[in-house]
C-alpha cells in the first residue's frame, strides 16, 4: 500500500500545488480559498488539508516550487562563472523562460506585493528571497568587473538594484500587455549594454 | 442643515478615505473588509456605505486621490515643457515624494499586483493608468531627443517602458528594505544616465 500509494499522493500533491498557483495568482493569498483549491482538484477540504495541513503551508510549498522550477532554468547556464555571465544569462533565461508560465509570473507578482505587510506569512521568505537575488546580481557585476567585461561608471551593487527592479517592473507590463512588453528582450537589452562584450558566445542564446 | 453639513460629510469622506487606503495596502481589496474600514471610523456599515455605495466604488476613489495627489507633485515641474524635462522632473518629485507616504506607495503595488486579474475592479483603471504613463513618459523622451539632450542610442518607447518598470520595481524594494534602497535616488542617477544635459538647472532640485 505504502509502495502503491506513494505516486498516487504525489500525482494529488501536484494537482493541489497547480489549483493553489492558480488560485493565489487570481485573488492572492488573502482572496483565495482552501475550499475552492479543494474543489478545482474534486477533493475536500479535509482532503486538501491532508497534504497540507494550513492555507499558509501550501502557499509557502508554491513559493519553494516556483523556486525550484527557476533554479532548474538557471542551471542550464554555469552561474559560477566567476566573471558573472552564467548568471546574467540565467536571469535572461529565466525572464524568457516566465514568457511561457504567465501563471506564475501572477503568483509571484500578486504574493510579492500582498507579503508587504509584515504579517504576510510570506513576509520573511520574500525579505530573504530579496536580499539573496540583490547578491547573487550585486557577486555577478563584481565579477565582470574583476574580469574587465562591465561596462565603466557601473557600481555592481547599485546596478543589482537597478537589474531586480527592471526585471520585476517589466513583469507587472508584461501581465498588462504581452504583446506590447518584451519581458525577456527588454531586460536582454539592458543587461547587454552594462557589459564591454556580448552576453553570449557565438553558439549560445 | 445642507450648508453646514456639507464640511462635516466631506471631512467624514476624507477620514473613510484615510482607513481605506491603509486597509487596502495591508490586505489588498479582496482581502480589506468594508465592516473592518468603517470601525476604523467608528461608523456603522451602513454609514459608510452613505457615502462610498460599495467597496468597489471605495477602492476608485482611493485610486483616484491618489493619482490627485499625485498631479500635484508633477505639476511643480512644466511637465509641458516641450524638451520633456518638466515630465522627467517631475517623475523624480514624485519618487521624493513617495519616500514620505509609504502606506500610498503600499497600496499601489498591492492593488496595482492584485489588478492583473481580468476581473478584478481596479482592472480597467490600471490599464488605463499604464498606457498613460508610458506614453507621457514616451512623449518627454521624444522631446528630449527633439532637443538634442537625450543620450545616444535610447529608444524613447522602450526608454519609458524600461524607467516605469524600474520606478515599480525600486518601490518594491524600497517598500522591502527603506534604509538600503533609494527610491528617488535610484530613479533620478537612471534618468540622469538618459540625458546629456544636468536634469535639473542650478536653481532647482
Amino acid at each position: 500500500m505504502a509502495h502503491t500509494g506513494y505516486p498516487k499522493g504525489q500525482a494529488r500533491r501536484e494537482e493541489i500545488l497547480t489549483a493553489a498557483v492558480r488560485a493565489f495568482a487570481n485573488a492572492g493569498y488573502s482572496g483565495a480559498s482552501i475550499l475552492e483549491i479543494a474543489a478545482a482538484c474534486n477533493i475536500t477540504r479535509a482532503g486538501l488539508m491532508h497534504h497540507f495541513r494550513s492555507k499558509e503551508e501550501l502557499l509557502i510549498a508554491v513559493l519553494e516550487r516556483r523556486e525550484s522550477l527557476d533554479r532548474e532554468v538557471f542551471r542550464t547556464h554555469d552561474s559560477r562563472r566567476p566573471d558573472g555571465l552564467g548568471v546574467l544569462r540565467g536571469m535572461v533565461a529565466l525572464a524568457r523562460h516566465n514568457e511561457t508560465v504567465p501563471g506564475l509570473v501572477q503568483l509571484y507578482v500578486v504574493v510579492s506585493a500582498e507579503s508587504t505587510s509584515p504579517d504576510h506569512p510570506a513576509h520573511d521568505y520574500m525579505h530573504e528571497n530579496y536580499r539573496r537575488v540583490r547578491s547573487g546580481i550585486a557577486w555577478a557585476l563584481r565579477g565582470a568587473q574583476r574580469a574587465g567585461i562591465l561596462a565603466p561608471g557601473i557600481d555592481p551593487a547599485l546596478g543589482a538594484v537597478r537589474l531586480l527592479a527592471l526585471e520585476e517592473g517589466l513583469q507587472r507590463q508584461w501581465l498588462d500587455d504581452p504583446d506590447g512588453i518584451s519581458l525577456a528582450g527588454t531586460l536582454e537589452a539592458t543587461v547587454s549594454e552594462m557589459l564591454t562584450v556580448p552576453l553570449w558566445s557565438a553558439d549560445e542564446g
